[in-house]
């Protein structure tokens, strides 16, 4: 490759960042790929030979970075596909030991903390231009499409703008459905690209991380459902596996209920039996739903449904302490009546909607509130319509969502959507009945419940707050507000007197 | 005041550092109080002289930092009572500047964030003693016997442990009830006082936060049971009195649900209707109980009930959101048929119960994870017991969380322990009635049903996570461990290979 002739450097080649590689050469670029370990740098040299053979040369490994910088277009691009945290700030350290200019942009696309990426970008405005861009699809979505999601300085990414939309997954403009892409050096012409500028740094980052806790509720959902077809009526895998594909055909039609169908088919290549039953049940995580937990908690918006995925997982972890307390612990033996069991069924698919839909007006909400102390102007139909596909949570239903924030921009929250609204207020019955079963059969339903208790407190005008605030009143004298009087207006009442007053506080 | 011969120094004179300083006074010792504001300084000391007569002056008022520290005995303690945060700093920092000394100790009694307080130990170290002693009960608690949690350097409690047994609540041996005080000049004799070492620096602020986190549960408990017999059955505020009195006779005996009663006994001064439906439902929280959910998240650890809590808090602020959603989203009819009603009364005792332990149980298995991770040995039993008089969750019900870790110290979770697994076992049919007549006549009971899927989940030896492995298996390559493998052995299915062959990940 020739001096300065590479169109974008890419630094970290494990699967992620050399399948980003190997895309972008797909669409027509030439990269200069580099990383600490020479065995990967071949390996994606020999891969671009074989699934590109046709353009020759047009990924060349470096293992040193002043000759991978050398080796670049200026202003130069580079992608950084290293684990969140110190990898990152080291590789920064070292591209600025290599002379990298005041002008060139470093992309950071790993799952990093929003707030590390605001910080980032202060650190080094005076050394190159600390851009992030957020990737959600996994390996294959890395490789054929993913879910791209930009933010930074505007400028840069205009400059990105053409590779980024080139490389992501497409959604047909007419149906809105994902456009397959599978092979190597198959490109796909038109479509929409599944990448917009989401808005300053932190923003990109802080979207996936919501991406993220959505995707852990999505999940838990579609377990609970899982476990309320196996040990509540008793259906084996293949069984249930039929069940998902139907709802495939749906309002639940997605790529987790997909997979879910695939992996509820396949048989454990050792034993025979559904693989599902030979995989011991404690769930790993990697931290981001978690983060979208904590960042609910700490701004204020309710997001039970994505908090209740991530402690089931925590749960799920404690497997030695359930062993011994499924011996201690009583529970009601699970009954459901044959000419039920259709039902329920169908019931269950209208519950996990419902539920769904929570799910995401939890982290829409969450986002805009976010945003609004940010001081970033998201636009929501933006970031449903590059969740359509690429990424782990692409669903019809995010289309839905997108025709809602298209007719209603400021919405506070997805459940004021009439499409939403509506829906819900129709299903609801059907949502009631599965978890009153599910209650009553002993089957744990945390995010199903969670979502139908979040349902209908949004839509109670006068929670038991009241009570709460009188509590606090009494121990703490921390006033309350009246429904009589003007908002904002303090009082409280002299409890511990003979003669309880009723006092205005200034 | 002579000089050096004031054993205390109290600075803060907000009600909190009054109420302390007079508690102290009672009890017999001499306070130099301090504030920055002379008309508080006033207050306390006109207070002192009209509430403790006898013993002439026993509460010198100082405005200047040196003078404070010239009334003390040596070494010094100064007790601080001021906000969290940056205030606890500035006193710090005036008093090194007043000259304080290294073998002096000052306690911070605020709400502190108990990383904050092993950070000051540090930083304050070669200047003086930064110790902490975490406070419940409020107001009066503070005046009359709070529950103290100290921690920090050891010899440094050993110093101010008289003191400190002295002021808190008092538990007579015998029966394990609070022995009330309520008279300025009073003083008790004898009882088992609510306070005891609980560990290094921050292990006393942490052990405070979760008692707050737990008590936001508790109150959401309590609100919820208001919410189903008011919305649910219709019942009058005065109805819900009575039952919550005949409630505090039995299991769920409790402050809590004494002064739950009280509130709903009140009339309103200015309309005459009972006091709670002219309360605003718009929640305020200081923040404790946020602390707590996301220490629960961060460490792993299952808190799901306590996280509702803080979510529940959290929907009401939303108040114009939930007056347009109740427009917009249908719900049942609700409808409980008159002979099912005092069945559901009665099994809501017990619902609630059950809910309690769950969220008790979270709780300490917060504490004991964290105390793990940070090298503290906490005494589950000292604190359950301190927690029985003075603070604002106290109850009967300590008592048997005391009696459950003094017959096994090294519980994972409380639900492990005979005494609650009988009785959840034994009541949780009663529990799932309550939730499944909540859930079908459109009442949310976050915290209730949350305890209800926590209590499934942990009592369940195969949940649905291993799907949910296979999920993460298939869209990220993140492995799974197999039933039949040894424990830690990392499997992957090759998916997307057309032969979907298992390898041994190494």
């Amino acid at each position: 490759m020739k001096f300065q002739s590479a169109d974008i450097g890419v630094i970290g080649l494990g699967v992620m960042g050399k399948n980003l590689a190997l895309n972008i050469v797909d669409n027509g670029y030439r990269v200069a790929a580099f990383d600490l370990d020479a065995a990967k740098v071949l390996a994606a040299e020999q891969q671009a030979l074989t699934e590109v053979p046709q353009r020759g040369l047009v990924l060349k490994g470096f293992d040193a970075m002043p000759e991978l910088l050398q080796s670049l277009s200026k202003p130069r691009v580079l992608l950084l596909s290293v684990p969140a945290g110190k990898p990152v700030d080291g590789v920064c350290q070292a591209l600025i030991a290599a002379g990298i200019e005041r002008d060139d942009i470093v992309i950071d696309t790993g799952n990093s903390l929003w707030t590390d990426t605001i910080a980032r970008e202060q650190q080094y405005k005076d050394k190159f231009i600390f851009f992030s861009s957020a990737v959600s699809g996994g390996e294959v979505g890395a490789r054929f499409g993913p879910s791209l999601m930009p933010s930074g300085d505007k400028a840069a990414w205009e400059q990105i703008a053409p590779i980024w939309q080139a490389i992501a997954a497409k959604v047909d403009s007419t149906t809105g459905q994902p456009m397959e892409r599978s092979q190597p050096g198959q490109i796909i012409k038109g479509g929409e690209p599944c990448t917009a500028y989401i808005g300053p740094s932190g923003a990109g980052h802080y979207v996936k991380m919501v991406h993220n806790g959505i995707e852990y509720a999505d999940m838990q959902l579609i377990c609970e459902a899982y476990q309320l077809l196996h040990h509540g009526l008793g259906m084996t895998a293949a069984e249930i596996a039929s069940v998902f594909e139907q709802w495939n055909q749906g309002k639940l039609n997605s790529y987790l209920i997909d997979i879910s169908a695939e992996v509820l088919k396949q048989q454990d290549p050792l034993t025979g039996k559904p693989l599902v039953e030979m995989i011991l049940d404690k769930a790993g995580q990697k931290g981001t739903g978690l983060w979208t937990a904590v960042s609910s908690l700490q701004i204020g918006c309710p997001a039970p449904t994505i908090a209740e995925a991530v402690y089931a997982r925590a749960m799920s972890t404690q497997k030695a302490l359930r062993q011994q307390l499924s011996q201690q612990l009583a529970g009601p033996k699970t009954h459901v009546d044959i000419d039920q069991r259709q039902s329920l069924i169908d019931a269950l698919e209208a519950a996990l909607y419902c539920a769904k839909v929570c799910a995401y007006a939890q982290g829409f909400q969450l986002m805009a509130m976010n945003a609004k102390e940010q001081g970033w102007q998201l636009d929501f139909a933006a970031i449903a319509r590059i969740w359509r596909a690429g990424c782990i949570i692409r669903a019809g239903f995010l289309q839905t969502i997108t025709d809602a924030y298209v007719a209603a921009p400021q919405l506070d929250n997805l459940l004021q959507a009439e499409s939403f609204a509506g829906a819900l207020s129709a299903l609801q019955s059907k949502w009631r009945q599965v978890v009153a079963s599910a209650v009553l059969n002993g089957v744990a339903v945390p995010c199903i419940s969670s979502a139908l208790a979040y349902y209908d407190s949004f839509r109670c005008a006068t929670l038991p707050a009241n009570l709460l605030q009188a509590q606090r009143d009494f121990f703490g004298s921390h006033t309350f507000e009246r429904t009589d009087k003007p908002a904002g207006e303090k009082y409280h009442l002299n409890w511990s007197q003979s003669d309880r007053t009723l006092v205005k506080i200034d």
